[in-house]
């Protein structure tokens, strides 16, 4: 993309009403605009990293068997009724009555449609086990939006719902989850610690929440020091397979939110040198929470005995545009965000130092022809700023590998890499810039 | 997908409520479920064609320089009221109180939105030509939801905006909309033709509404045959470039919906044997509005000479999931859906005749293994069912191709390969099959 035909508008002000780190980045970054309170348009760089993280997050859903699907932003009362979480939801839930005088609410979770869907279509434990997700906006009318997208009103969140004949089943199911969300935050680049948790208005009594660790994080956490180096399992793990002792590995370690945490355990169980205290933002959470919403809806499946059976079922969220915020938090330094490759809005930034220079020009053009027909996402940046002007934005937008392009280096036939991360700098000829980037 | 563990709700009975034959087959290959009036769950099969029609879309958008964003599904009243819409739109409008008693609405369209963005950040002609575009639910709340996706209250719409310094720059941002129109629906293997059309609340001088032609559309449609068979411009085609021509071939030719059909200019610009009758659904529509919203919200730019100038518009619709439905329409038979392939759920619908019999099992097995690796999609029917009912599932499902394994065929070592929208079936061996599907 050239940046003199791309829409990035960035702001050279820190806006005020930004209190943290990653808002303040996200508007000056041009990667959001608030449209009402708590509501934001995703401009064309923040845009992509969303759906670089929506992606991941699916691709992990379906190796660990989930099936996508997509239910609509409003849902009729009457399915809140049914669960009596009509009046339990509170205030944050947006109702709405439409020209009939009928009632609806803008979803801020799935349960209960999901439910209706099960009962409508399945009668046998045969189909079972079956986990239904999919990525859709929901609202919360929080009483004080703020954070940006980390506590916005209209969010994009992945819900996944599993049934399962019994508890046992139930609990393979979760486990298949806590798999997958280890991996989906791992291949973001980022360090999750899952945590046991409150159920809170989702119900049941198993729950974890995972945790990004990052200094600016909402909340303080504690935790054994060996969860943060445990290798996450591969691409090749067997979902059909045996999951708890991956999931054991990590649970017969300590690790809690400010919330539940119980200090006399925590020293108890930890070793002083292993105790870990930090903070971290909650991306993701999964719930046991068996036959909540079964039982109520009438969600029940023939069993093997041909007696009915009431399905045992979990829910598992993630906070997809939440996670956009919370990669920044743990991933910034003075001069901007610094994104890990995978959900970088592009890979390298190509500057041009001096556009109208004919040699300058040449280069550029053919660096950007070359990296982009290898299927590198290249931002170039061809207009007339100044050096030091575009050197700041590429910095504050923060893509991984920033190319830079002038007349001087070009006398020598040289060429600048710079990796963003680490700020260290290569010369290099524009040829072995190509192949760094394209082999 | 082994349909075993996929989500797959056919029903056997005709759905009372479904009065067209899109919505009859979406309800019966369990496409989507009704969850309130005119708003719609996507199941798994339904998933994957919008999702496919959407991505079609996508491609065409940015192969014409449009960059994709985000817009939220609720906006603030206040847009609407600077525009002087919000009376306007009327009741269809679907209006929300939020907990502080602020209006928001669910937006039907996003042209006051969008204006918005503009205004906050582009200040000068250097930016122009700009076309920002998203893809995003829509509310519209119809007094008489049906036809189910056709005319859902809960509906995916691609819009595009488009920002220009006058009106000459804007008809080209126009030309380019109108050409990718014509290549997005080709892709998904039906045929529209652009016809002039009224331009409603979305206000405006020039409009074109795009018109796949369907034996059961909703409208009757009246134009000049060549229409019909006139090439689309290929993958080639320079968006940069002079569209004017490709444009001016198509509109120099009659075609009018009924809205604004005249009898008399139809039979004297076309001959009699080339005037074609037939019925029509609207698919996408494309508008050019001038300074309508940029006036009054002051989206203004300094132009050239120093002056500030207001903004020449245009907006951009294609109905995502109308499509979906649209696309059945024109796309059918007694059986059911025949799925152009490039919209497609799966590419081969893979029918193990014969489960539990050894060499069959092995075989479906080889063909699903050894297809699926190479990227095909196939749904491989891996159930117990009896053939009849595979067969009839298969053909209500539309997938392009149906490949079948059964004892009596494997016995000669053959396999049969099925083409669903011809119906013309072929024996040849499974080697030979895997060849034609992977070569």
């Amino acid at each position: 993309m050239r940046l003199s035909r791309y829409f990035l508008p960035l702001l050279k002000e820190t806006p005020s009403e930004a209190q943290i780190v990653s808002h303040r980045f996200m508007l000056r970054a041009g990667m959001i605009r608030q449209e009402a309170a708590g509501i934001y348009a995703w401009l064309p760089l923040g845009f992509k990293v969303l759906g670089k993280i929506e992606q991941i997050v699916r691709e992990e859903m379906n190796r660990a068997g989930a099936i996508e699907i997509l239910m609509p932003t409003l849902q009729p009362s009457d399915l809140w009724k049914e669960t009596g979480r009509y009046d339990a939801y509170g205030p944050e839930m947006l109702r709405i009555t439409d020209r009939h005088e009928r009632e609806l609410v803008y979803g801020p979770t799935n349960e209960d449609m999901i439910t209706e869907i099960f009962r409508a279509y399945v009668r046998s434990y045969k189909a079972l086990p079956l986990n239904l997700y999919h990525t859709q906006w929901k609202f919360r009318d929080e009483i004080r939006p703020r954070f940006g997208v980390m506590r916005g009103r209209e969010f994009l969140m992945k819900d996944a719902y599993s049934f399962d004949l019994d508890k046992e089943a139930a609990r393979r199911s979760y486990n298949r989850m806590y798999v997958a969300y280890l991996r989906a935050f791992t291949r973001m680049g980022i360090v999750t610690i899952p945590m046991r948790a409150e159920t809170g208005p989702i119900g049941g009594d198993l729950s974890h929440e995972f945790i990004v660790l990052a200094d600016t994080g909402e909340s303080e956490v504690f935790c054994h020091k060996d969860l943060l180096d445990m290798p996450v399992p591969g691409e090749d793990v067997d979902f059909d397979g045996d999951l708890e002792p991956i999931v054991r590995q990590r649970t017969a370690l300590y690790a809690a939110t400010s919330d539940v945490h119980d200090a006399a355990r925590f020293e108890a169980e930890v070793p002083a040198d292993k105790r870990v205290t930090a903070r971290g933002i909650e991306v993701g959470q999964i719930f046991y929470f068996g036959t909540k919403y079964s039982v109520p809806m009438k969600a029940v499946v023939t069993g093997p005995d041909g007696k009915d059976v009431a399905v045992h079922g979990g829910s598992y969220g993630v906070g997809v545009s939440r996670l956009v915020g919370a990669i920044i938090e743990a991933c910034h330094d003075e001069a901007g965000i610094v994104w890990p490759a995978p959900v970088a809005p592009f890979d390298i930034g190509l500057i041009n130092l001096k556009k109208g220079d004919a040699k300058t020009d040449a280069a550029g053009e053919d660096l950007y022809a070359r990296l982009t027909k290898a299927g590198r996402d290249v931002l170039y940046d061809d207009t007339d700023e100044r050096p030091g002007a575009k050197f700041a934005s590429m910095d504050l937008i923060g893509l991984p590998t920033q190319l830079v392009v002038g007349p001087r280096g070009l006398e020598k036939g040289m060429v600048e890499v710079k990796n963003r991360a680490t700020g260290a700098k290569e010369e290099m000829t524009l040829e072995a810039a190509v192949n760094r980037f394209t082999s």
